[in-house]
């Protein structure tokens, strides 16, 4: 099994020694690492490198060797109505694991009502679980996880993307180019309201897809939504 | 929001009246319904029914009106490294979601590694899960958990079954015919070993096909192979 540690974003530098985190750290020793042990070193921006640990008297360290830059992936956006807070941070492992550049929880009419819902205060907690999945999917890029907004702000944070409605029902997705930026908008459990549906498709253009039969929960729909995207961008 | 209950599997008759298990009892009250109070009844096994809330003393009872029974869906099968039980109980809810026919654990060389793996003594657990799955999605069929097996009882147990492996390389999934049945092979964490790969190309002659560059947990897989054996089985 590869192991794979995390460090702060930017901080890869040919030939540097970076301090590990505690919560890094934790998970070596988990993992029954020792001084000299190879680890491949993520910093969930882009950059990886091979790295090896030392130690300098209690405390280890990872020497890094020649830093890789991953090329910068294609804009994918999953804007998601901001439901429970703990499906949030699965959601946001979804997202690394699934190539989404973006995350970004929608206050709607039905997401406002629920108590345990994701808010600023519990964001951190969401960002740090999408950089941690970068360990277990071995994906150089993290999504970013923005500040929670409305439907309408969509337009202005995300200008160049094309729109579609992630719903049970809907149309087969088009083929998309390579490098084509999407954005995918997928409602909160209990969906959007026909207000908000109607915002989606007349103001955002966007064009609803549909996944199958079945109602899926809004971490099922953002990963069927990351899989088709994925799919629709690879030629033949 | 719709509300629906679960009853045993074959109990929905045209005009019955049908006692709740204490767990659907459970849930309704949670959910503030009352006698009168009108809920869809599922039965996991293709039928379904408009009911009506019935008290009977303290009980509570359904009412059915007219069953549907909804057309048996074309076959699709899930076998999965038997990891993780845990994961295994959202696996399971995941396949009624995504359409899956059959969930299968595999003990594969990995997975036999895994203290809290999925064993014979956990599946009534997993199969209840995978029943109540069907009230969040409104699917009418529960996914199907069959025993544990080994890779080699696949041909066996799913004869007709054209197989599909899934992995973070491989190739596009090809489309596939409405009605086809269809069986994915997904690893347990760690992978399949190369020798097991290799039974599942030559012996299963199962096609490889990518979900993306990443390495995705099983449970995102195994949805990944059901947004993508659904988007293929449709025309156009």
């Amino acid at each position: 099994m590869t192991n794979r540690v995390l460090v702060p974003a930017g901080s890869l530098q040919d030939g540097a020694t970076i301090e590990l985190e505690d919560a890094e750290l934790h998970h070596l020793r988990v993992r029954r690492l020792g001084v000299d042990d190879d680890v491949i070193v993520l910093d969930g921006a882009g950059s990886s490198a091979q790295g090896s640990i030392r130690s300098l008297g209690h405390e280890w360290r990872v020497a890094i060797g020649a830093v890789h830059r991953a090329p910068v992936p294609a804009t994918t956006v999953l804007a998601v109505g901001a439901g429970d807070k703990d499906r949030f941070l699965l959601l946001a492992e979804r997202c690394t694991e699934m190539g989404m550049t973006h995350l970004v929880p929608i206050d709607t009419e039905r997401s406002r009502a629920v108590d345990t819902r994701v808010r600023a205060s519990g964001l951190e907690r969401v960002r740090r679980r999408a950089r941690e999945a970068c360990k277990q999917s071995g994906s150089p890029w993290a999504t970013v996880v923005e500040e929670n907004g409305e439907l309408a702000d969509l337009p202005v944070r995300h200008p160049e993307v094309r729109w579609l409605l992630g719903e049970h029902a809907g149309g087969r997705c088009p083929q998309l180019q390579p490098d084509a930026a999407v954005g995918w908008i997928i409602g909160p459990e209990g969906g959007l309201t026909s207000g908000e549906l109607e915002y989606c498709r007349v103001t955002l253009k966007a064009e609803p897809v549909g996944f199958g039969p079945a109602v899926l929960r809004f971490d099922t729909a953002a990963i069927a939504a990351g899989v088709i995207t994925q799919d629709r961008r690879r030629a033949g």
